[in-house]
């Protein structure tokens, strides 16, 4: 099943983007300056929301779509449908491989991930097919990834 | 002020450590097995909770206290008067130095920090005062800190 | 240019991949039990070798892949003709999100990443073509990628 | 002991000063333009350098400190007996939160720590006694630190 055949309704789907546009309000960027808002739709239809939170030591920065997932995991949420992310850079931006390692943990591997361009809204209103939005998922952003099984192989010395 | 002059109304101060309590059920540990919760009071008496999130990769793992802290800026919540953080274990454990730098960017310095036993219910039935609770700040706990007013000082080339 | 028509001399490929075994015997992983080791081809011949670095903070781990670079990137080196990645596993194991993250930095999205099994003398000697060597790049472990460029694309606010 | 009581011989002082100052021209920092390096004396008497290693997802940042501690003990080195770090900034810098845990997984609570200011050698060539070095350790920029022993405390559920 390839991620496009994954049914998220599109209400479901018009909700969760617009979260991740809300989410963006609250980002804590004050290194990069580059907003990044993103958004998780779960299996009961609930949307959780999150922003990059940055930190001076940089390392200790928080993208928004780790941030989206760590604060569902914390309310005992695990089962997703879907993903929006979205930035201030009218394209679609992909996630950062800390976010994709972590998206790997917890999400199927063809769930939708929807990259949302900035002027998503302007697009529609244009008459651009779907916005500009590029759609995708963990398994084609992270291909032959590493995950929690591969800790528990078997050793050869 | 030292961080024991910091009011916190005792009320107040028992509903973030019941949070922290029950932050922790939601941990996903499944690698280190090691539990830790977290809960964060806002200056407007709201109650944020975190759980430790890990990860296969392990440098991708989140810790409660990060966990309580990005849900709450993410909501667009800055002003905090006390964290509390509990683990499994018997005595006050320590937050770890990655959430000492991320509760330096958005705490006061002497703002208190509770490190609460696992035990906490069974040391206040028995008459231990305040349960074996130790209570900290950042102040005390990342003492000369690295903040984002040093990525501002003029450079000497 | 696929990964696979990047030329490595035959014998740069024998030294790395040799290195990589060599560097796993460094791991510190006392938390996973799991021995990461891996090298870098320098354009100059040299060969830097990296483990994993374990951390109580979990979070605080840094793998064998970012070993070997950031030791590289501090000696001044920033050129690179080969990665080679081994495990204590008897097949190819991938590198995690962040370490592909931090490859992308550096590495050329067609530098050939050869994922190197335990047992790959074993196979050789077997008889097995190239020992099971699962060559790959950061161009097809981290499709589409997030990188220094995103960051300065114009905002559409 | 204290910090000030550790012996350090002069000559491998000024060593490891001198490495901090040369390890920071690799400093790979192109989104703070903040350089960071640093140095650490093995109980052999070898100096190892480090500066810092940005990354674009920031999160993936690793400071000058842990690449120097990564480095040693990626090339089987774990007994170190000082610790130099120095910035651009005319001033003493402390160490991020995230460096201060990998610190404490491999030093000593009272080995010396010492942070360098940039404009070291004017100070020194002023008069000033020690060039405006503040000498701490571990103990002190960590205090009630977490570590490995906590992980394996009994648990009470
Ligand atoms: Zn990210
Ligand atoms: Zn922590
Ligand atoms: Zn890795
Ligand atoms: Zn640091």
């Amino acid at each position: 099943m390839s991620a496009s055949t994954w049914a998220v309704h599109p209400d479901d789907r018009e909700r969760v983007i617009k979260a991740a546009f809300e989410a963006k309000e609250f980002a804590y960027c004050r290194y990069s300056k580059f907003r990044v808002g993103a958004a998780l739709l779960t299996t009961t239809g609930q949307v959780i929301k999150g922003a990059n939170i940055e930190n001076a030591s940089y390392g200790g920065t928080i993208c928004a779509e780790r941030t989206a997932l760590v604060k569902a995991v914390s309310e005992g949420v695990r089962s997703f449908t879907a993903l929006a992310v979205v930035t201030d850079v009218a394209s679609a931006i992909s996630p950062c491989g800390m976010c994709r390692q972590v998206i790997r943990e917890f999400c199927a591997q063809n769930m939708p991930i929807l990259l949302v361009p900035a002027d998503y809204e302007k697009r529609l209103a244009g008459g651009e097919p779907d916005g500009g939005i590029k759609e995708t998922s963990i398994g084609e952003l992270l291909p032959d990834s590493f995950g929690p099984e591969d800790l528990e192989l078997p050793r050869d010395h």
